[in-house]
C-alpha cells in the first residue's frame, strides 16, 4: 500500500533491521569506491589511532540505505532522496560490528513548486551492537500527496 | 607527500577525473544497497517520470567518493570524513552518463579540542557529460596539522 505526505507525522517512528558488516563487505566496498590504506589495509591500519580497518562512511550510509529501503518506511511508496542534512560519522565501523537503523519522521512540508508532492525530513540514528551512536542523518525524500477524493 | 591543514586554503581547486555509469553498476548496487524499483527494474522504472532507470543517489556519492580518494586532494594524507553538510541529488544520474567530479575548499579551522588537527571544508560539484550538475556536497575532513619545526 503506498503512503501520502499526509500519512507520515513528526514524531513517527520507524524500526529498521540491523545487519552484520564483515571484513569482506569493507574490503569490497573500499576497493570499489573508496581506495584508501585505512579501509583496504589490515596492516596499515592497525598502525594508526583506529587500531584496525574501518569501513568507509560510504559503505555505512549505504548499508543504511539498504535497511531503509527494506523497512519500507512510506508502504510501497519510493523512497527518493532530494537531498541529506546534517550526515555525521560519530564512531567507527569495524568488521565484526552489527548496526541497527532506526527511523524518525522530523518534518514533513507540501511542496511550493508541485501541489501534487510534499517533503519528508527524516532523523536516522544508526547505532552498532554497543549502543553507540555511529551514523546520523537527514534524508530529505520527496512524496507524493494523497489524491483528492 | 602529506599535505596538511596549512597547506589548504579556501578558493584551492582540484580536478577530480571523470567516470562512467554503467547499467550494470547500476543494477549491482541497487541490489546490494538501493533495492527499490526505481533504481533495478528497467521497465517499472520506463513507467515512472524518470522514463528510466536511475542511479541510487548513494551509488553516486560512491563514485564520487571514488574520484576524491584518487585525486587525492590532501596528497598522501588520508581522506577522513567526519560528515556532510548539504547533499543534494540535482538531477538523476542515468546508464551510460560520464560524471566529472570538482573540488573546491571551502573553509579550514584548527580544532578546539585537539591541537594536532584541524577540519577542511569542501564543496564537490558533480556534473554529467552535458554540463548538468548531478550533485553538490560539502565534505568535513578532520586534517593533521603540520608539525612545529
Amino acid at each position: 500500500m503506498n503512503r501520502y505526505l499526509e500519512d507520515v507525522s513528526p514524531g513517527d517512528h520507524f524500526p529498521g533491521g540491523s545487519v552484520e558488516v564483515t571484513e569482506a563487505d569493507i574490503l569490497a566496498f573500499a576497493r570499489a569506491f573508496d581506495p584508501q590504506p585505512m579501509h583496504m589495509d589490515a596492516a596499515f591500519a592497525a598502525e594508526t589511532r583506529f587500531k584496525g580497518l574501518i569501513a568507509s562512511g560510504w559503505h555505512t550510509a549505504a548499508l543504511v540505505m539498504r535497511q531503509i529501503a527494506l523497512a519500507k518506511p512510506l508502504g510501497d511508496t519510493e523512497v527518493l532522496g532530494m537531498g541529506v542534512e546534517n550526515l555525521r560519522w560519530h564512531q567507527p565501523v569495524r568488521p565484526g560490528d552489527t548496526l541497527h537503523v532506526d527511523m524518525e519522521v522530523v518534518a514533513t512540508k507540501p511542496s511550493e513548486s508541485n501541489p501534487r508532492y510534499g517533503t519528508v525530513k527524516f532523523l536516522i540514528t544508526t547505532r552498532n551492537q554497543h549502543g553507540e551512536t555511529v551514523m546520523t542523518h537527514s534524508p530529505i525524500c520527496w512524496v507524493p500527496r494523497r489524491p483528492p477524493g
